[in-house]
Order: C-alpha cells, then structure tokens, then sequence
C-alpha cells in the first residue's frame, strides 16, 4: 500500500456518493465510480467489497468510537450518561465529514433496501451498547433501555443534524436530545 | 368464503408454526403447511400470500390497535402516558397467542432475514405513532422520542414476557418497564 492510499479511498468515496446522488444508487456502477475518481476499477476493489460498502464502512468507525467510549466512562457514571457521554463524542469521528454525511443520508433516504441495511446497523449497535453496559455490571432491562434509548436520541440528532442550515454544532444537538429524552420520557 | 374460514386461518398459522420450529422456517414448505393443517394449498393461499406473511400479518393489527390508542387518549395526557397506554392495552390482541408468540419469537431469531423483516416492521411501528402524536399537536423531536422510546420498551416487555416462566402478565410487564425507562433516563 502506497502513500496515495488513503487519499484514493476518500476520492472514491466522494466520487461515488456525488454519483449515487446525481443518477440514482441504483445506476450507477462500479467502473463509473473508478472514473469519476480517475482510478480504476481494482483499485475501488482494493478498498470496498462493492458500491453498497462505501455508505457504510463508517458504521463500524462509530461503533467501536461508541463501545470504547461507553467502556471507559467513569465507574460513577449513570447508564444513561455513559452512552450520552459517548454519542456526544461521536462528532471526534463526523469531523470533516458533514457535507458527506448529508449526502449519504440523501442516498440511503431514497433507497427502501440502504435504509433497511441502516436499520440493522443501528439494531447491532444498540446490542453492541447494551452489551457493553451489561460488562459493566448494569443489569437487565437497565442496561437494553439505556442502549435503545441511547440509539433512539442517536438516530433523531443525526437527523437534526444533517437537516440544519449552516452545520450546527453535532455535541450539543446530542445534549439538547438527551434533555429532551429525559423531558419526554418523565411526562412533562 | 364459508362458515369454516377463521378456522382455516388458525389451523395454517398453527401448523406453520411448528413446522417452522421442528424444520426450520427454509425448510419448510406451504404443500407440508397445508398438510398437516388437513387443508389444501389453494385455502393457504386463500389466507396468506406467502409462508412469510404468516409470521407477520399480526403487525397490521397490532400498528393499527397502537395507533386508534394514542389517537383515542385523553387530551390532557402526555405523549409518553399516550403511548405507554396504548402499549399496555396491546394485551387485548395478544389474548390467547402467547403460544403463538413464543413459537414465533423462536423462528424469527434463528433467521436473519425474519429478524431484518420484524426490525422494518418495529421502525414502520415508531413512525406511525410519531406521525399519530404529532396530528395531535406533539412537537418534534418529542413525538419522534416518546415514539422511539415507547418501541423500545415495547421490544423489550414482549421479550420479558414471552420467554417469562408461566404466562406473566403483559400489561404489566409494558408498566413496569416504562418505569425503568424513566429511572434509567433520569440517570437514576
């Protein structure tokens, strides 16, 4: 692997998901892609299984981001603050990469198979949460709800997120959630 | 469609069932469905379109009963108290089914496309009923929170209940849950 790898990787993403948003998920093809990005086809192979993988190589970023973070959260911390805790920080991990993930929401949005791919994903991450916290001694249904509500205030924050004017500020959207949550859920 | 039909559809759904549980849902098929039911392949299809929808038409019932629910609650009643009464009084359709629902629950988690199905169909569930707070005048992000955090608790009572020991009381377990819902989010 060269110097230029990394560099080939985000020209093929952003080449791929200017086309996925220009013609459709649907038409547009691998050797397109390679082209859009002045490479070729292998070297797109050398770096994603297929035109599904380059929307979602991110989610693993995310999650290991999240299961880290949850695990070394305080031994003091709440359940729910551990996770609040590390979705805040998740936006370590969105730097830079606002105008992609606006893309890819547009994308995944118009595609009834990407959004029920990034329905598993979210459900895998919510285990992955929960199982984390259940490592950290918090029993059941405790540790579940604090990862399905986690994942819930996860899901509406991105959204907000991405559907702001300007690029708001991704920490405090997730803050601002998490009271809300809290508000929502005691029956204000 | 004569006297005997309501019958017919039992008896399908109950010999699928247990084929799906003794074979396994891909090994079995709807000529062995209508078999052990003592009925023909054209009554099966008279009353599913596929071996799927047998695992999957009681979700039309159980959106429907949630939605009128919420839709139906007082008007002084906060989203969230909307939502768990409508999720307490789902034990009316679940009434002599939880056979079925176990047996279900047991064929579902051994497929990985059944558990991609029940995923969609939960995700379709959160967004009827934020869609059903927000016609009563619930602003967003609050109806779409109450409504995520109400399916989650909803996936999480059901598996209390059906893998409890005797036939524990779902109405119940739906209370108590929402109740460490609210714990959990306080950060308690």
């Amino acid at each position: 692997m060269g110097r230029w790898e990394p560099n080939a990787r985000g020209r093929l993403e952003q080449a791929a998901l200017e086309l996925y948003v220009e013609r459709g998920y649907e038409q547009t093809t691998v050797a397109e892609i390679a082209k859009r990005a002045g490479l070729t086809e292998r070297t797109f192979f050398r770096h994603f299984a297929d035109k599904r993988e380059v929307l979602f190589w991110g989610s693993g970023t995310v999650r290991d981001h999240l299961v880290n973070a949850v695990a070394a959260a305080p031994d003091s911390a709440a359940p729910i603050d551990a996770i609040a805790g590390a979705i805040e920080s998740v936006d370590v991990v969105f730097q830079e990469r606002y105008e992609s993930a606006r893309r890819r929401q547009t994308v995944i949005a118009a595609n009834a198979e990407l959004r029920e791919r990034e329905l598993i994903k979210l459900a895998s991450l919510s285990a992955a949460l929960a199982d984390t916290l259940r490592k950290r001694g918090v029993p059941d249904p405790a540790a579940s709800l604090a990862a399905e509500a986690g994942i819930a205030v996860f899901k509406i924050a991105f959204e907000r997120w991405i559907s702001g004017p300007g690029e708001p500020d991704f920490s405090q959207i997730v803050r601002e959630s998490f009271d809300e949550l809290k508000a929502v859920t005691a029956g204000g």
